[in-house]
């Protein structure tokens, strides 16, 4: 694999592969098939957002596919309301990008990029806390809790829109990527435990209008785990995701266009609290 | 199908399926291929327990099999340590069998029953709380929190336990039962769905350790289910497998073998507090 494309746009979007493909073979980065040719292998999904963004004729095409491949680097991905995320939702709220990552007992590190994209909702309707908050990281924790009052609105503004959720087009993707040597055994295993962190994040999910997709990487720098080392990789991977996934809500800022409008989780359950 | 299997014993405890096909075949009840003849169709799955009930060479046989079958009823399930819940454990306590349903707007029901003898843990380390525990209905809630000075003697002896806990050999059954009428492509997201309830309630879950496994079943007492039936039933069928866990882990008695202790969630956390 050479490259993993992420993108909003709904189906229009995959064009966007094409332009990651095409900038992978002028830098000579693919599957070797001889006489100097090269097949970049690139997993792409999309997720539904027409609109969301604010025009619904505005897909990413090969343009945009190409300028993130050039753009792609090993620094700190930027969360919420960006990339795929741009017109992602979550239950009636705003959702986005989010990425989470843990070093394990061995010096290796799962990490997991996801686009928060789902029908189901992110948060405890008894409480309003976040389904994934108590798998984050002490110091990642939030020091507000939801106002009840606010709760109430929101459960009941969700309630009016329960039409709108029954017609919902949703996706929640996810990348997980490990140093570790996998084989495609071990990564299917991983990709099991992105499921399992999202299922700790979003209720409900993988549900007949989610296509919930996804992506297992190893790197390859690091040894092939031992029996424990698998074991403790999978348990980090799925807590990586449900910190992905909280992440991108905390990180994704209310949204207005022509399509709609999503309030983002602070600004609706928390009075606009920041971090 | 006519049966499903649940039961305790390693491997040898399959031998107990053979005893739920004569009685159904002696009951005339199966698949009929002619001649008077029928096939009952009995998917089983088997969790390791060996010598966790008391004898290492205490396992179901095709006459307890027989038993069972003869037994099964429809009224209400009992939990806790009995049938194949008998020696399973949990994340270090003492597991069982639990059950869980709820009823769908359309009066449709979604019921589960479960084994849990996990290798993940059923409790949060931050807090001592039941992972599931949030998803159990307002009378089913616990009004008494785990004692703080329990809650670390309990992750000490977790953590003593480790090496135990890498070699563990665990497996958690999941049962998924509506009377709606599904296909087979329906009972399969059905099945998925009792992955996320398990994931909601176990952590780690799906581990290389784990065998968890899940049916799906319809009775086809009541109409297919339109889309948003469907979408109803999946959300409800994950959150019985969540409760159904909470109920299986809390009706466990502790229990003390040659093979070991496994003290209850109720004595270990709870100061032994009864329901």
């Amino acid at each position: 694999v050479h490259g993993v494309l992420l993108t909003g746009g709904s189906a229009f979007g995959l064009a966007a592969a094409d332009g990651v493909m095409t900038w992978l073979e002028q830098h000579g980065r693919g599957w070797p098939v001889g006489g100097g040719q090269v097949v970049p292998i690139v997993p792409a999904a999309v997720l539904f957002d027409l609109g969301r963004g604010g025009d619904a004729r505005a897909r990413p095409d090969a343009a945009l596919g190409r300028e993130a491949a050039a753009a792609a680097s090993a620094s700190a991905v930027p969360q919420g309301c960006v990339g795929a995320g741009t017109g992602a939702v979550a239950g009636g709220l705003k959702g986005g990008i989010g990425s989470g990552s843990t070093v394990l007992s061995s010096g290796a590190v799962v990490g997991a990029l996801v686009a928060v994209n789902s029908a189901g909702s992110v948060l405890d309707p008894r409480t309003g806390e976040l389904w994934g908050e108590r798998h984050l990281l002490d110091h990642e924790r939030l020091d507000v809790r939801p106002d009840p009052a606010a709760l109430r609105r929101h459960l009941d503004r969700i309630a009016a829109m329960r039409v709108a959720l029954q017609a919902a087009r949703a996706t929640t993707l996810v990348v997980l990527a490990t140093d570790l040597t996998l084989d495609k055994a071990q990564c299917t295993a991983l990709a099991g435990q992105a499921h399992d962190g999202m299922a700790r994040a979003i209720s409900p999910v993988h549900t007949m209008v989610d296509g919930d997709t996804a992506f297992a990487l190893s790197t390859r720098r690091r040894p092939v785990p031992d029996r424990w080392a698998m074991h403790e990789l999978l348990a980090a991977a799925a807590d990586v995701v449900t910190r992905a996934v909280v992440h991108a809500v905390l990180r994704a800022a209310s949204t207005t266009t022509d399509a709609g409008s999503w309030p983002s989780y602070r600004d609706e359950l928390l009075g606009g609290a920041q971090a």
